[in-house]
């Protein structure tokens, strides 16, 4: 018998009718499908979704910048190892293709989806975990643009059931040291003592550690358990530096990695605590696992990050299933309506605030064309007269 | 009087007719013009053209992912700070574009020419550098097939002036660890005993540093100034363990950094001994000069990388033309028609193999429309029957 291989690859371009330039990244979607035999697998890139599409479908540069289908489409899918091996031949294929990473990363997730229900697991038992354990849901939010309206966003979180909450973006950091203290202040008021907090500064520092340095005693005051992206990923000096100056909080970093070995620089260099790891970025499950290997040697936590649909949620989530250690996990609360209706199936926290893995094989959950279908672009791309991309079918 | 500002940017893809499946980056181009008030750059991104026309047009997703030319038009243009200022923004607005930095980097350049043309000075004036001097040029070509095929190859470099030559990708590496010496040193038979001789693995051995020690032996016999890219761009302990182990070898690489970071990270963590910088790759002449000044301070040798057209030849020796002593150049010899076709001025070594930059004002270049209208590509993309792009004119 003909062992399976990779049929097609379909890339969907989502959105809000209307797109806020606020900080939301749930605000479009790139979704995609692929299938090999009589399977079908579902996976998201967080990317740009035009570049995206047109890194699939590009024309060939020279040997090392090809697109990033021709990598994958006809390949033999049969088991893990092929889809490492697609993985590694992608990389190595569209070397020069700065996006390829991000094009990679929804492909890779939706051929675990597809392994997964094809041998009627959950992709986490692929990955070699005999168990997923519950992870605290810690509620991701933007911060109010007043401390008022932190300290009640705060409230209301822990009053809907979360036991960890982060604020990141908005004004933080972009006022005084003040301004910002009372930001925090405000957060840790509206949670109550016994909530985790954690600050995200959105890289709103640059590289300029004195302008981390003077925000510390304000999060060590407000008990924060990480401090999150204080700079841009790759200033590893001024992470390195920061952290020596940390008393009680600890830094995180890591979302914007597209490759492992930028999360293991951030480890290794930077003296992170906690890695944070999107893998609609970083090339998909199989390198977010391999960073969580990394992180567990180096002492340091692997956390997911997730901004938008269920579905992104539970590929973010499979990578650490299996370390009960490693027990925070990013929740978007403020999730676009897009975002809502990708999946038939939620994923929503318990009353301890825990979120559990499903046990359904794949990633667990069941996409929804016909809630999907009012929010699809209409894309077309053509060279030369010849149609490269056009929006496939999103229900056949 | 209202500054300048930017009022028009312009990407061209072109290509060979026909895009063979070989190590030669000089098969498509993607040029950039910028007009601002009465003036006119020019500029070039070493990157796949469709994906970063995409990069330059795509809607928003959020606050952090733009579309890199709304950080650009309507910008102010007067002098060197506000083309910093403009990159700053791109960073922080495209922050989850993956491909920005590959946008961005043309962008940059013509923004330079365009400075330089409008200040009747060249680039590296408005750089600082009092004067440029003149490097060294090496040639810059692929393996041969056999030994006996290099070693022709090399007697041609010598039989042309060349004073340095560097032979990459082809079999190198694919094969066993003699037929490896056996080119290497049928390259330095061809150069004969008094040219510089480098050599350049193409990322070939991943992260295997044992595979990549084996093949020093002859490359110190050869007498061979650097080894390139033996591993990733971020393989850095692979990197640094490999540097460890060379006597008269030095480690360059560097070519794949689309942001100062990460090359800054090669010269911090890998033990390099020559930086590789891709101005068309990294952002731009301005974080090439980055790299270059941090290089001197490092006691590390900034090199030039490109492999296409007279243009982005200048744009790669502005960063480095006032270091005396940062004297080698990579020199494309193996150029497609394309990539010669591209300005109507050529760049080529002199009778000592010494390449200078034109005195003439910006990149000191003319871009010739006529001679590259027939290389040519026709693209559209539309999103909801909306043109977001369609290759413009390129003689208005």
């Amino acid at each position: 018998m003909t062992p399976p291989a990779v049929e097609a690859i379909d890339f969907f371009y989502l959105s809000m009718p209307r797109i806020e330039d606020i900080g939301d990244g749930s605000q479009d979607m790139l979704l995609v499908r692929v299938r090999a035999g009589d399977h079908t697998g579902w996976g998201e890139c967080e990317a740009s979704p035009l570049p995206t599409i047109a890194g699939l479908v590009c024309p060939m540069s020279h040997s090392a910048c090809k697109p990033v289908a021709a990598s994958v489409l006809g390949q033999r899918l049969a088991d893990p190892a092929d889809i490492a091996r697609i993985s590694r031949d992608v990389r190595a294929n569209s070397l020069d293709l700065l996006q390829a990473a991000h094009v990679l990363s929804g492909i890779e997730i939706a051929l675990w989806d597809l392994l997964g229900r094809r041998s009627e697991v959950p992709v986490h038992t692929l990955l070699g975990y005999p168990r997923a354990y519950p992870k605290t849901a810690y509620a991701s939010a933007l911060f109010g643009d007043t401390p008022a309206e932190t300290e009640a966003k705060a409230a209301k979180v822990r009053a809907d059931g979360f036991r960890a909450a982060k604020f990141g973006w908005g004004p933080y950091g972009r006022g005084d040291v003040a301004a910002d203290a009372e930001q925090v202040r405000a957060a840790r008021a509206g949670l109550g003592p016994d909530l985790h907090l954690l600050v995200d500064a959105g890289t709103v520092w640059g590289e300029d550690v004195e302008a981390a340095t003077a925000r510390l005693p304000a999060l060590e005051e407000c008990d924060v358990t990480w401090l999150e992206e204080p700079f841009e990923t790759g200033a590893l000096r001024a992470y390195a530096e920061l952290a020596r100056r940390c008393r009680g909080v600890r830094l995180a970093g890591g979302e914007g990695a597209h490759h492992p070995h930028l999360a293991q620089h951030l480890v290794d260099y930077g003296g992170i605590g906690f890695v944070q790891i999107d893998t609609g970025r970083i090339g998909g499950i199989g390198p977010a696992r391999e960073v969580a290997a990394y992180a567990v040697e180096a002492g340091v936590t692997f956390v997911n990050h997730t901004f938008t649909s269920p579905l992104a949620l539970s590929a973010s989530l499979q990578p650490y299933a299996g370390l009960a250690e490693h027990v925070l996990c990013e929740f978007p609360v403020e999730a676009s309506p897009l975002a809502r209706a990708a999946t038939t199936t939620p994923m929503v926290p318990d009353a301890d605030g825990q979120v559990c893995l499903p046990d359904a094989p794949g990633l667990g959950l069941e996409v929804s064309p016909d809630a999907l279908r009012p929010y699809l672009r209409d894309v077309e791309i053509t060279v030369d007269g010849t149609t490269l991309y056009r929006t496939p079918d999103l229900t056949t």
